[in-house]
């Protein structure tokens, strides 16, 4: 996909009104405009890549270094109790726009924004099969 | 809390067994033990922060600029469509271990590990006043 066509590069160069809360020359943070809580804030690096793993190492450093100084802006902005970081990658991961972002959602107890959480155990050996499936492809 | 009563500060010294999937001397990756599906695995770094807000800017870029990496080989291990990156930073947004840890999950077209999206609108003029507001703590 082509900048002109990523609505986050848009946004990136200026193009598209945006409640921006924070811009350097490696990313910018901005309000999502359909929140799961108030403050609800996107961080994208300007550049575009469309997933986590197809960012270089050293592009996800510096996008993910600027993770800490938004969340407490945010934090602090709406008085939070806490918030989750959430990076959605492929169509089956529930990602909309294919240029990576992360979301920071201040939480408070019991506002039932994210409630469901599917755990489950794995049955005997399968851990261990999964580990050296994995250790394979690093 | 101190490095002993830590149960992934034990992990990252090797005191407790666990999946390994990937080591360095900064982070650490591992399967969870309740996987929200099959090579469900962790990320921290080695050293003690309870949440990405306390994690100087440095060490934030040195432990993301793992993500890529280690979610490439769980995708291509299981053979995923995508995954979620997620991190829960207090206990209000359902962080349950206080040392920070990044979830990189696997997901499938349809397979209903995540399907509560419970986004709405901002009133007129709320999201410029948030912004102004977050602004404000940068």
């Amino acid at each position: 996909m082509g900048q002109d066509e990523c609505i986050f590069c848009r946004m990136a160069a200026g193009g598209v009104p945006t409640a921006r809360v924070y811009e350097d020359d490696v990313v910018l943070a901005f309000l999502d405009i359909g929140p799961l809580s108030d403050g609800h804030t996107l961080l994208i690096p300007k550049q575009h890549y469309a997933r986590i793993d197809d960012c270089p190492d050293d592009v996800l450093a510096s996008f993910c270094s600027r993770l800490g100084r938004v969340a407490r802006a945010v934090v602090a902005a709406v008085e939070a109790e806490g918030y989750n970081i959430l990076c959605n990658n492929g169509r089956a991961a529930g990602q909309l726009v294919e240029h990576v972002h992360f979301h920071i959602i201040p939480r408070r107890g019991g506002d039932g924004v994210f409630t469901s959480w599917p755990a489950y155990r794995y049955p005997p050996g399968r851990i261990e099969a999964l580990a050296k499936m994995i250790r394979e492809h690093l």
